[in-house]
Order: C-alpha cells, then sequence, then structure tokens
C-alpha cells in the first residue's frame, strides 16, 4: 500500500505537461499524429465536450502545422464511472489513446494533457505510450485580472482563458470595478459605466459571452466588485453613494485614495441591492466577490453623519463600521443565493463563517481563518505583477508546514495592472502563472526547479499556440531598429510594481511603451545563460561547446552600439548599453582566464565584481540580468585563485 | 516648368512612407501625437470615411502605445474640389496636420501616409511638418490570393486587406477555384463546394462581408474562378462540366493536370450561365476574372464528341476551340455587365476588345496586346511565391523602356499557394508586396535599392502594427529548442516554387512545417550583414564599431551546435548547421586578415571561395544566405593580396 501511494505522488517525468499529472507510467512505443488524426466520444453527451473535441483537433492542427483532414479514430474521449469531480485518466498506445473521465471538467483536462504530450519524434509528431491518472490538488485554482486600472478588451479576456484552461486554472477572478474605472455595463444605474469608464466596458451581452466561454473551458467566473473602498469610479455617477460631498471624476493616478462608500446612509445599501439584484443575475458562479481591502477611513472621520451613525450603533472604530458594511453586504448577496468572497481585511467579529476570505498577506492569515472556520485562497506570493521569478512563486505553497489544509480552497495568481496595459499583458501572466497552476494542481512534493523551468519552456509554446502574444518585438521595434535592442532586452530585466512607483510619478494616461514595459519579467536568455556558465565553471577544460555558447554572447554584448539610441524612447538606454558593452568584455576575459589563456592579478576578480555591483542598480526601469551568467564565472575564478579576494561581494 | 516638374518627380526622401509620395516638401518643425489626440472630417459625409477615421485613431493608438482619450483636434480630413481620383494632400505643421482629397479613397491614402509619418522624437511621438503631394502611377495595383491550393479562412482575407490598404494597393484578385479546391459557396450548384471543398470555403455572407471590408479600406475585389482548365475540384460534383467521363475527385498534387470544361457542350454554358449570374451578384465590381490559363488539351484530343464538334464548326487546333469557349464566356458576363479579365492565353483572334489581359508572360506580351488596343495588368516577374528579394520584384516595371503606357492598368503580385499555408501566408507575401506596390504607385525614376530597403524595414513594423503576423519563431519553437535555430533561420532564405518541386513530390496533405517554411523569403540579417561587410571591406581599420558587429555575428555562427537537431524537423538541417559553423570560423579569419591581425597562404581565398559554393548548394531545401558578407570580404582580401587568386569563383 505504501509503494503505491509513493507512485502515485512522484510523478515519472518522462514527457513535459505543465501542471506535471500525478501518476505517468510510460510504455513502449509512439502514437503517430499524421492528417488523418481524428477524435470521438463515448457515453458523453455533452457539448461542451463535443465543442472541445472540435477545438482539439482545430488546435493539433495549429500545434504540429500538419493539415488535418480526419478519417482515422485515434483518441477516444469516453465517460467513466465515477472517478471524481476534475480527474481524468489517460492510456496511450501505438493504436489509439483513450481518454476517461467522470466529469466534463476532467475530460477537458485531459485533453490538455494530450495536446501537451504531442512532440515532433523520429518519424513525425508523436505521443509516446503511457498510461497516466491526474487529479488537481486543490479545487479553486485561479486567476485575477484587473481590468479596471488599464482597460483589458474582450479579446484580452478570451485568450487568457484560452490560456487558463491549457495549464488547468479553473477559476476566472475578474476584477470589474476600482478606483480608475468601472467596467461593466449596468442597465439598473447607466451612470456607472457612462461616468466611470471613458467608455471601456464590458456590454451584459459580452460579460453573457465571457461566462460561457470560460464554461466551456472548465472556467469558473467569479466577479468581483470593490468595495466599499477603491470606488471612486463609481461616485463620478453616483456621488451620493460617496461618505463625502462630490463631484468625483476617474482616478487617474495609482495608490490607495480617500473616496469610500458611505455605510451609514441606508440608501446605500438600498443602492448595493439594486445593484447586486442585477449583476447576481449575470454571474451564474455560487460565488460573488466584493474587495473590501484597502479602506482609507479619512471620509469616515471626517463626516460628522457617519460619526453620529457610529455613536448611535456604538461602533468604536472605523474596523467595526466596516464590519457592519460587510454584514449588510454579506445579508443581499446571501438573498441572491451567493457565497461571499473578500480580501484578508473583511475578516471581522461577526463575519459569516461561510465567507471564503482571499489572503493577499500570507500563509499566516490564511491557517489563522481557516482553523477559525473559514475557507480561504492564498494569493500571497503570487502576485505576478511584482515581476518575481517563476521560481519565487513555485516554492509558495497554500498550505504551512505542520498546518492541514482543511478549508484552504486553493490558489489565485493576481494581475494588477498599474503598470501592465493590454498590450503587455500576456507578456507578464505567462508562462509564469502557469508555475502557480503547477503549484496548484500538482503534488506538494513536486518542487524541483530546474525541471519546472523545462516544462515552463515547453508549455510557453503551448501557450502561444492557444493565442497567448509577447508583443516583446513589436514593442522593441517601435523603440528604434537594429540588432542591440533585442540584444538589451535579453540581457535585462524589468522593475516589477515596487520599483516603478518610487521610480517615478505614472498615471493611467502614461503610455506603457519603453523597454521595461517590452522585456518579459524573467529573461530565458539569461537564465540559459546562468545554466551555461555554471557548466563552464565545473569543468572550463571539458564544456567546449558551452564555452563557444558564452564567448559568442560576450562578443555580442561587448559589441553593443548605443549609437542608434536618440529618440525619447531609446536614449535612457544609453548607460544599460554601456554596461552591457563592459560586462562582455569582463566575461570575455573571465573565459579566457578560465581556459587558462590569460592570467590576472590577484585582485581582479574583487575589481570586477564591484564594477558589476555597480552596474546592477536599475536604469531606465530595468535591471542588468546579464551579471548573473558573469559572476558564477567570476566565482569560479576566485574559487581557483583563492576565495579572499571576493570576501563580501557577492550578493 | 521644368523646374517644378522635377520637384514632382524626385521625392524628397526625409520620411519613409512607403509608396513614397510623388511630392513631399520638408518645413520646420514636429506635430505630436500624444494622448489627447483627436481627428475630425470636414465636408465628407461618408461612412467609410468617418469609419477609416475611427479605425484610423484606435491605430495610433496601437502604433505608439499611447492611450488615446482625445479631446484636441491634430488631424483634419477634408473635402476637396477634384484633385483626381485616389489623390490626396497632407499639410502637417506643429499646431495640426490638413488632409485634403476629393475621394473617399484619396483620405484614406492619405490617412495611411499619415500613419506611417509617426516616428518617435525627441519629446514623444510626432510626425514633422511638411507639404506632400500624392497620387498613383497606375490605377490598378493588385494582390491575387490563391485560396484553392492552400484555403485561407478569412481572417487571413481581412488582415491582408489591412495590409494592402497600409501601402495603396487597391485591388484584392481572389483566386476562389482551381483543381485542388473550390471555395465559395453556390447556392445554384452546391455540390462545388460539397464535394470540391473538404469544407474549406466561403459562405455567402462572408463574401458580402469581405466585398465591404475590402470596400471600407478604398479595395476592390475581383474574383477568379479559373476555366475551363484548373478545374478538378468542380468535377467532383459536376463530372458532366468535363471533357472525359468521371468520377473526379479534389487534386491534392500540383502541376497541370488534364480535366478541363467541356466547350462542345451547349449545357456547359447553360451552366456557366446560371453560374455566373450568381456569382457576378455576389461580387458588385465591373471586372471578374475567368483566368484561361495552361489548357491541357488532352481530354479534347480523345474525346470523339468534342472532335466532332471541332470539325463541325471548321476548327483546326484546342486554341480555336479554347478562343470558342471564352467568346461564349465573355457572352455571358457581358450579359451580366462585366468586363472579362482573364490570362495572357485567353488572347486568342476575335476576343472583344474590352478584355482586360493580365500578363504572366511579360512586358513584351502585355506590350503586343496593349498595342492591339487591350488593356493589361501585369503580374510577370511579381510572383511572390518564387521566393525573389524585394529588390528583384522592385526592379521590375509594367512599362517596357520606349513603350507608352496606354492600356498598362497597372500590375499585381501574385501568392500562389502550393508551398504556403495560412500559416506561412503572411511573411511571404509581406514586405515584399510592399516594394511591389511602391513600383506601382510612386514615379518610374524612384529606383534607389538601398533606400527602398530602409522603408521596407519601417513598412514591416507598420505592417505589424495592422496584424501581418511572420509566426518564424512559432514556426521555429515547434522544430525544437535552443537558440542555433533562430541563428540558422537568420542565415538561411528558402526555396521558392522552382527549387521545391523538384526537390520531392508533394502534394496538399503535406505539412508545411520544416525550416524552409518557417523563415522569411530574405533574410534581413544577411542583409545588414552584407552591408556592414561592405563598409568594412572598404575601410578595415577605420569600422570598429562594424568591425565588432561581424565579429560578434561569425562567433555565433562558428558556435553552432547541431547536437539538439535530433528529430524527424531538424535532423535534415545538420549539414547547414555544420556549413554555418564552418563559414563562422572562415568569416573570423578574413575579420582578422583584414585587420592585419594574422596573414594567410596566397591561395587562401580561393581555396575558402571553393568551399563556400559547396555551401551554397540547396540543403533541407533552404540555402545558406549568410555566404555573401563572407564573400565581400574574401573579395576585399584577395584585391589586397592580388586579384588572380580568386579568377571565376565569384557568382
Amino acid at each position: 500500500m505504501k509503494l503505491l501511494l509513493a507512485a502515485f505522488l512522484v510523478p515519472v517525468l518522462f514527457c513535459a505537461p505543465m501542471p506535471v499529472p500525478w501518476k505517468s507510467v510510460p510504455a513502449a512505443g509512439h502514437l503517430l499524429i499524421d492528417s488523418s488524426f481524428a477524435a470521438e466520444t463515448h457515453g458523453f453527451s455533452d457539448s461542451r465536450v463535443d465543442a472541445a473535441v472540435r477545438r482539439f483537433t482545430v488546435r493539433i492542427g495549429r500545434q504540429t502545422g500538419i493539415p488535418i483532414i480526419g478519417g482515422k479514430t485515434a483518441l477516444i474521449v469516453q465517460s467513466a464511472p465515477d472517478a471524481g469531480s476534475e480527474s481524468y485518466q489517460l492510456d496511450i498506445s501505438p493504436e489509439k489513446a483513450v481518454l476517461a473521465a467522470s466529469t466534463v471538467e476532467g475530460a477537458l483536462h485531459g485533453l490538455e494533457t494530450f495536446a501537451q504530450l504531442i512532440e515532433p519524434g523520429q518519424q513525425g509528431f508523436e505521443v509516446a505510450s503511457a498510461h497516466i491518472e491526474d487529479h488537481p490538488r486543490f479545487p479553486w485554482r485561479g486567476l485575477m485580472i484587473d481590468c479596471s486600472r488599464h482597460w483589458m478588451p474582450i479579446e484580452v479576456i478570451e485568450r487568457n482563458l484560452d490560456a487558463m484552461a491549457a495549464v488547468k486554472l479553473n477559476v476566472l477572478h475578474w476584477h470589474l470595478s476600482d478606483d480608475q474605472g468601472f467596467r461593466v455595463e449596468s442597465k439598473r444605474f447607466p451612470r456607472l459605466q457612462q461616468f466611470g469608464s471613458d467608455g471601456h466596458f464590458y456590454t451584459q451581452d459580452q460579460v453573457r459571452f465571457i461566462v460561457a466561454y470560460a464554461r466551456d473551458r472548465a472556467i469558473r467566473v467569479v466577479p468581483e466588485f470593490d468595495m466599499p473602498g477603491h470606488t471612486t469610479s463609481w461616485f463620478a455617477g453616483y456621488p451620493e453613494l460617496a461618505s463625502a460631498p462630490g463631484p468625483y471624476s476617474i482616478e487617474r493616478s495609482w495608490g490607495i485614495f480617500q473616496p469610500t462608500m458611505n455605510p451609514a446612509r441606508e440608501e446605500t445599501y438600498k443602492f448595493l441591492d439594486a445593484f447586486l439584484g442585477e449583476m447576481t443575475g449575470l454571474f451564474p458562479d455560487p460565488y460573488f466577490h466584493v474587495g473590501g481591502d484597502e479602506i482609507d477611513p479619512t471620509q469616515w472621520k471626517q463626516s460628522p453623519s457617519i460619526q453620529a451613525f457610529m455613536r448611535q450603533r456604538h461602533f468604536d472604530t472605523s474596523d467595526d463600521l466596516h464590519a457592519y458594511f460587510e454584514q449588510r453586504v454579506q445579508g443581499i448577496l446571501k438573498k441572491y443565493g451567493k457565497t461571499m468572497v473578500g480580501w484578508d481585511e473583511v475578516l471581522h467579529p461577526g463575519l459569516a463563517l461561510d465567507t471564503v476570505i482571499q489572503s493577499w498577506r500570507g500563509q499566516k492569515a490564511l491557517a489563522d481563518a481557516t482553523r477559525r472556520g473559514y475557507r480561504g485562497i492564498l494569493s500571497f506570493g503570487y502576485y505576478l505583477d511584482h515581476m518575481n521569478p517563476a521560481s519565487f512563486h513555485y516554492a509558495n505553497d497554500p498550505q504551512l508546514e505542520g498546518e492541514d489544509s482543511k478549508g484552504i480552497l486553493g490558489g489565485e495568481a493576481c494581475m494588477w495592472t498599474e503598470y501592465v496595459s493590454a498590450e503587455t499583458i500576456d507578456s507578464r501572466l505567462w508562462p509564469r502563472a502557469a508555475a502557480i497552476a503547477e503549484r496548484l494542481w500538482s503534488a506538494k512534493e513536486v518542487t524541483n526547479v530546474a525541471s519546472m523551468y523545462d516544462r515552463l519552456d515547453a508549455v510557453s509554446r503551448t501557450l502561444e499556440s492557444v493565442g497567448i502574444r509577447s508583443n516583446e518585438q513589436m514593442m522593441l521595434d517601435r523603440i528604434g531598429s537594429g540588432g542591440s535592442l533585442k540584444m538589451l532586452s535579453d540581457a535585462s530585466e524589468p522593475l516589477g510594481i515596487d520599483g516603478r512607483q518610487v521610480a517615478r510619478k505614472y498615471t493611467s494616461l502614461d503610455p506603457l511603451n519603453r523597454l521595461v514595459d517590452a522585456i518579459p519579467p524573467e529573461s530565458p536568455r539569461v537564465r540559459h545563460l546562468t545554466r551555461t556558465a555554471e557548466t563552464v565553471a565545473a569543468n572550463p577544460k571539458g564544456a567546449k561547446i558551452e564555452l563557444a555558447g558564452l564567448r559568442a554572447a560576450f562578443t555580442g554584448w561587448s559589441g553593443t552600439d548605443p549609437q542608434r539610441f536618440d529618440n525619447f524612447l531609446s536614449i535612457e538606454l544609453i548607460p544599460v548599453s554601456t554596461n552591457l558593452s563592459n560586462l562582455g568584455s569582463i566575461g570575455l576575459r573571465a573565459l579566457e582566464v578560465l581556459a587558462d589563456e590569460t592570467s590576472v592579478s590577484p585582485d581582479w576578480v574583487s575589481q570586477q565584481m564591484r564594477v558589476i555591483q555597480e552596474m546592477e542598480k536599475p536604469v531606465a526601469e530595468v535591471q542588468l540580468a546579464a551579471t548573473r551568467p558573469v559572476r558564477i564565472l567570476l566565482d569560479a575564478i576566485s574559487r581557483k585563485t583563492g576565495p579572499q579576494s571576493t570576501q563580501g561581494l557577492n550578493k
């Protein structure tokens, strides 16, 4: 029994789907995919499965470049006796593949796994024979997209739903209102979108389309209307909802603002009752998110009528007033059959136990809530707008060591869009969100980072084939021409929200069209060069191909030419370019030293380390990531020549 | 007067729109484009202009990355007294731009020019002040897309119409039927699409959508139903139309095939009358293309009834029979109010003089036809599927030296799709079709190739911003991972139809997913390196930055690693990779020699030239284009060391 469990928990990584399945047993042979490929369903009579199989067949064609005309059944999707919600089994042999699932969701997840298993082999595109059993670790695997701070046209939501489905994320948390924009058409209160959106909002037909589109891909849509704070855009059309007299207009800058709903007026709840009545009808999911975060109580404190209301109710603090507001909202949602979801701050005494807490504060806050009987979702550590590497998010587990996972529904990657536009969101979401998807789906024990990155590279291609676009090259072309820009881009990484908000004062009207916006959060090129440098450092004489690879890269860097950086978008890059050029020269010298072609003075390494440390300071809101492989070579030299020379200089 | 004419004919190239305008006079200052940008129309009351201005405003946002919310009129589009069809005038000053045109087409062309004039300047995105007067050289500037041999989904047509509009092409010649597929829904003869299309056809609603979409972009749509040859797909549903008994099925291979309509049966013309009656109603353009090319008379010769018909009519040759067929078809078209267009072969005695001849045979055939009173369109020299460089097409003028252009309506770029799929068509069409567009729009005297390539690089970015996608990286990722593949891609160029049809036997079911399909017809990287090599060759000691650029490129090549080329798509690339690696080493050595860092034996250059000549033989249907810059360096060395050593070895 113990052995069997182990087999379930330690996946055999002969293939590279992401998230990695719970159990994979390889077998002999391959199933060939050619233009005769066809799939059929047995026992399912569900339009969603039929539609998914049709989409899947088109996608196989796009993924492989094979013109599929069908004729021979290579994949059977069949209904199985109850195997658990979302779970599926895949049996692949050289003759055919059989996908068995008891739910539509399971069948759809199995199709995604199958699509990722297709690879170019010796004879053609093929899927290696295997027996796969798979199911999710957590039932709530979400992605939050903030469509308020930067408007996200409906195509953005569509293609990102396809991407979510590809990595088995199953909840779109749609952040639809905030200080900077109200993004859904209300027929009851049309001034919400008329005055709060610059004309950028989803019509109710579009909302219904997206909900259906998501459902077709086994994804639930949970809307968020953030209140009582983060509501400036509501007040542009309905100033009477606010705790201080208006007028109000759409907020154009970023931060936490004072405008807050008035919890002391009964008319506020009348409005919310009618509004939530309309919106709960639009979103069929049983969960409904009402935000509740980051309340600035200034307006409450300055309002005599609110202060009088608090005294009358014996509320000592703003927290008490907030708790009262949440209880009223919860009552309204309950009437409409919805379970309330809120951020950490909603957790006040008296909050109903069926509330779901979304924690941006951390695993400890989450565990505290679940110990008290609430259910929770972790978002702390999954904020993609912070521009951390995938490995950072991957190491972040919803479940604290030693705590049980009772009450933990799962987690949600969060994409706040102060510094993210419709043009850049794909590259800021993907592929890193796939690492979070794996953390939430696969076994807790699957933690090898190098292996995760291998899968991440592979899943990037899958994501591209479902429509995800980085737009990097187009944005670089906009900044200027010449090969140096791409080299700079490959060598750099952007600052996240923390770095950018101190670098300059941004508003929503500032274009996000600079190098910092174009480049991916994590440079794959630097990652590969870093691995190569590790190989060279371990064995400078033996790793000839790797050494040649590094030499080519460093030669390129050393030849970086800032001469063409002469317009308003590129001029800020001259120092980055100069740094990269110098870094290339240091790297070339380091390679010569390691290959014993030249020697350096004893303190050369420490001198270079100091130079590199200077280069790592952000310029133009980007950081030179390319120092990493060079640091590794310098470390190797210092190990050769003696460690004392670099004392205290490594990061 | 002479001076004025000269000013019109020799454009001042201070800015880079493509096609280059007839007259551009720069002025002082710039018009800044920011988020307040708005355009308005004066005097036009045409929904097409309004729609174009709205699209234009969205596009400015996409092109610059600026969130446009409007508020300040920066561009006025105004109706002008008659200035000629398609012509326009643009006056740009630091305060505003005024676009004047007397037709919708002229206004739309002016918007495209304005969009291309926006560039990143010192303060932001800006348009340099100028006075521009512009009009087309030829009224018929077409692009033919073959949707029969490979199916082109409607999105392909849409985005390519946007690209055509961007470079002022104004005729989509839509090749809708051929042996390999019948691509339009016929309600009168539904077996055409039912048996002739594999389910890949445009519905009549889609056709109407495309015609309207094109009209909105000042583009006419001329359909082609090729007959009496190239008609196998018609016969799959209606074998009685053929000259020999069936059954017939969709042709899967490429070439000229025997199935041909029966010109001797009266029922054929009854069918065509009803069919053309339906189709002429669907396509409002006054011109209608009926092909008429490449007729194999075998079926006619083998049919006793056709032979009897010929004797009865005193037809001596198959040409006479073909002439009879065309006259009958022309009669039908005339009845429906259409002017017939056909390929060279329709030009038989007795053909009505209002016929338009499309010449794939050459300028001489075209001039012969126009001298006899016909109107003509040149397509010879504009076949993009031959994979010639843009400079080749650019040098091809519709008008012969010494002949006048009377009767020459213009020209058409042709995209035959034996070796082009929906995935690869964008990169095979663009940017090269833009060079043809310039040839057909701009003054005959605009012929500088280096300047054309500068504009081509710029217009590539415009084309990308209207939705054109090369798919190169996605296709490379499909073949395999690793940086070597991109290096190989940048160093190689694909064979055209001539080379590919002899390399292997293709059918329409063969995937077009190899390196040859992924890479652009003309490597921009090699072109830039070639220019760099010319600079270095001219002054090896002075061109330090250029020398470093070449050294970086050659170092990269010399480090090419074929180790990962182990699947069925990449294994054929091992010899290409080996060649590139050797070429890189030769290049590095050549740089050392030119920089006097080393010397070589007198016959070293001729040895290397022989090696390079071997490398230039096609492998895997691609050619190593990267030899060009290395050849230039070797030539420079041989000039230094004496010319005798390379005698007869250059291309």
